[in-house]
């Protein structure tokens, strides 16, 4: 590709030999919720909008363990972001590779060119974390990504498959232990669906094996699992999962993953698990791309890699830059950081679009404030716990308003209605359709 | 894993402890169409069946192609085998690579064991073929596995997208222009399907360049496309490509494919058609595994590499071991061997179930007979050519017959009715909803 600076399209932000209306550029680095919910919010803004982002879709990453474990395809929890802001005249989209940024001359530099801003909004998103433990990585996916979820439906399936044709007794068992690292909202959702799999999914489909015979065992570090969420609900969420035969651990640390076993410690006992498939959803860190703007701003990073930023999001000594969602640092409301979920991402965008149309009619924006209206994680089919205002659920009605929540905000009308679907038909045949072992390593037993 | 015969598992065919109940026992060599018609049909035959497959799935694979031009996900057109045939209790599945025949001792050679079998049915169907050319298949994929098909999807997408970056001129233009050699049914679907893609799917979600002006190049070696249709039929796809704006290339081959360009030649006149994107769509021939079961046998293979076989689509000398679907070049009908399409496929799996079962109630099976129902090919969204019986149709009545037969086919009941309801709201909407720019090329701008 020809190196240049995004300024020598002269049809940049006009469509088909439109005038170019507004001189004021917004660019957003990240198409997550932060960065998609800013730039939707800037539909009506007198400014032109470009959205960077190097992948072409926005990824519903709530759901993205649907895809992990067979019940959804990934595009029903992808929208082409290209497609969402199609009919946004004001915004274009590039995706490229954002490697930096200058502020000082106000560009963003990209791996093959740079587009020049007046307002910068990061939102970057975060990436998995090993605790610097790269052989980790390979052991242990974590999921983040489509290409991350495929790769652990594979292993899932894979383990099912290499036990049936297993015979000794010992490995066989092996295969079919999965042990899922941390009890987050993440690691009980896979828990919760890893033990629906083995008991309903796989039912019938195999001659050798009893797919019920698998063990799902869920390892938490904190005394509880989901330890952001109110006591009563951790212990809610581990009674459900222990009602469809997840081992629950908490307290134990992982000191190492082998590849066929996990060691953990926990009150001064260390123990081996044997397992051949472990799945990783024990931390994230910021992009690096926090700390390249930091860095750019004179600023430091917290421990996880994000940029404190000012009561109105921006970065400090840089009015024209905003960062937002789980790249932010954003501690003025309570005494902690506000939790990387996507509710406090999208607010975050929103209230940025807002301070940013603020300033464009002369006036002063308002410092951001998080409303917390709830959280909610799910545990396999009919049971979840949920915060809903001052409420608390568990059990099948907080699993129903996980689902209307996450249906409604699906970005896409199209993929609500075909999720519903999808879901309506697993719940009542039990099956999971999106069960293909596919990529580079989808031969046979390549172990 | 253990190495090992699989007659090493006592509940080998019976379920969790259920009496072995058949001592004969029938092995079936791939789960494409000819392998799981004819394994679905033995049923209720006094045999036990396995079913050995490289994937754990069915791939339906006449709807790859919009797989690869992103209207479906891959999901959406696979069934996990194990799925399809839980309730079938004289059936297994084994997830393993096929690598050679015993045909003295009547076993099934594996990468990581052997299965022994009373009879043996070989569907291994057929791959892509490049003439040798193993350049040209890295250049120009070839439509034939999800992951292909995915990465075709990529290619394409990702065309538009570096097209939108790229201010020069020629360079948007070779991005912006798609040849598709080879113009039997699966060339002139894509080529439908890209025409559809560039002039409505991503109408206004671009600001650079206008998704209308992609050229579509479909190449044909013969005088007219779908060389196996009649005449008037080639015309008519012909013209209703024309329509949509596909330039249309006959008499020509292709004699070099370089990274920026195809060079072709036809009418001893040599042209070179600048593009960055070629697919390729001239030619399969059979799975090696053909060459390996026909040296067994001390038979010859064609010049495609499929084995003859006799009119009970037996290989000769081998009455016990069948050959069916791609892999099998049956001539006893028709002066020329039968085409590898799906319902040849089917009806030989059928037949050949019917022959076991035969066989078993001690009579003689009868000969082979293809019934040819018809034929069609799609041609973007509302147009086709189809053969029904006597009957020759095109257009929009010739699309409702292809649709209409493609969803009764699909293996699975949920797929039809979400594959409908998809492709309803991608023919009122113009839309493609499974655009991911996916796998391991998926960053931008490596070329």
């Amino acid at each position: 590709m020809t190196m240049r600076t995004e300024t020598l399209h002269p049809q940049h932000g006009s469509e088909r030999g439109k005038p170019m209306e507004h001189p004021h550029h917004v660019v957003i680095v990240g198409g997550g919720f932060g960065g998609l919910y800013a730039a939707q919010s800037l539909r009506r803004a007198a400014a032109r909008v470009t959205l960077i982002d190097r992948r072409n879709f926005h990824l519903f990453q709530p759901l993205l363990y649907q895809v992990a474990t067979g019940g959804l395809s990934p595009a029903n929890i992808a929208a082409p972001l290209r497609y969402v802001l199609k009919r946004q005249k004001n915004t274009r989209v590039l995706m490229a590779e954002v490697c930096g940024f200058d502020l000082r001359q106000r560009h963003v530099l990209m791996a093959d060119g740079s587009v020049a801003y007046d307002t910068l909004v990061v939102a970057a998103g975060s990436e998995n974390s090993f605790f610097g433990r790269a052989d980790w990585e390979r052991r242990a996916p974590a999921l983040k990504t489509v290409e991350d979820a495929t790769e652990i439906r594979r292993r899932i399936l894979m383990a099912f498959e290499v036990a049936e044709r297993e015979t000794d007794p010992r490995k066989i068992r092996e295969w079919l232990t999965f042990v899922v690292v941390g009890g987050g909202p993440t690691g009980v959702e896979l828990a919760g669906a890893l033990a629906e799999i083995g008991c309903y999914t796989l039912r019938n489909e195999f001659r050798s094996i009893n797919p019920r015979h698998a063990r799902i065992v869920l390892l938490e570090g904190q005394e509880r699992l989901l330890p952001s969420y109110p006591a009563g609900l951790s212990e809610k969420a581990r009674a459900q999962l222990e009602q469809i035969s997840v081992t629950v651990r908490t307290c134990v640390l992982v000191t190492d993953i082998q590849p066929h076993a996990v060691t953990v410690r926990g009150d001064d006992q260390v123990e081996t698990i044997p397992t051949r498939t472990v799945l990783w959803s024990a931390g994230v860190r910021a992009s690096p791309l926090g700390k390249l703007l930091a860095d750019a701003a004179g600023v430091g990073v917290d421990r996880q890699g994000r940029v404190p930023v000012e009561p109105d999001l921006t970065v400090p000594g840089h009015p024209e830059v905003f960062v937002i969602g789980d790249l932010a640092n954003y501690a003025h409301q309570t005494s902690v950081p506000l939790p990387g979920v996507a509710p406090v991402a999208m607010q975050q965008g929103r209230h940025v679009a807002a301070s940013i149309r603020r300033r464009l009619a002369g006036k002063t924006p308002s410092p951001f404030r998080y409303r917390d209206y709830g959280t909610m994680a799910t545990i396999g089919r009919a049971r979840a716990v949920a915060i809903i205002g001052p409420l608390r659920f568990s059990g099948f009605l907080a699993w129903l308003a996980w689902l209307f929540v996450h249906l409604m905000y699906l970005v896409e009308f199209q993929n609500r209605i075909l999720v519903l679907l999808q879901w309506a038909w697993n719940y009542f045949t039990w099956n999971r359709a999106a069960r293909l072992i596919t990529g580079e390593n989808a031969a046979p037993f390549q172990q």
